[in-house]
């Protein structure tokens, strides 16, 4: 797998986790909160919960096929993603109105603010 | 209950089954959408499935636990109904700054697209 592709993974089982991993055991959810949250490696997780390195790498796998199993079926974080793309495309709109209005103006700072407010709403998103 | 609370929770039950309704089984899903989309009543879903009215008020109910019961794990509603009416609050914001731009304006026409965009976001939301 190219890096790229490995990262885009990564990131997208992290948004899944954050999406559904409440229905996940405790047990899966410590795994992976270290393998994927804390980097961990997989033998550093088998040695400190006294199993194999195998065991800990079934773990994974089956939690990712589940939280993966409740997008199929709910496609929860598809729809985040989507209504992120559109905030994202607003405020690019909103910066291209930006450079249209006298800086130092009220107007000017009314929508700056907007803008600080809409970019944090797309961050907020992919950080919880 | 008073009718605006009964009102709130059926739009709550309603915004739950368009969040979790993938999760129940194909009779509960097929129960609740004749009664809270379609309107029909108790007696006549179980008059077209043949069977008592108490066993499709006991499907409903278990079925209305179980997404309830998701929500209270995940929690995705709710992070959804905040980002809402967070844009709303956005809007209304955008909505000062019109008032301030000088109508028939690029600027003007500009702002009133972001503006549609934005209203469409919560409307499909709460659609969907």
């Amino acid at each position: 797998m190219a890096e790229t592709d490995m990262l885009d993974r990564m990131v997208r089982i992290g948004l899944l986790y954050s999406f559904y991993g409440g229905l996940l055991t405790e047990k899966q959810r410590q795994a992976m909160e270290l393998y994927y949250l804390e980097d961990w490696s997989l033998a550093e997780i088998a040695a400190a919960d006294g199993v194999s390195r195998q065991a800990v790498h079934d773990l994974l796998q089956r939690s990712e096929r589940t939280i993966v199993e409740y997008e199929d079926k709910l496609g929860l974080l598809d729809r985040f993603l989507k209504q992120q793309q559109t905030i994202n495309s607003i405020n690019k709109e909103l910066e291209q109105v930006l450079v249209r209005v006298e800086p130092d103006s009220e107007i000017f700072r009314m929508l700056k603010e907007i803008a600080a407010k809409l970019a944090q709403m797309v961050e907020l998103d992919s950080a919880e």
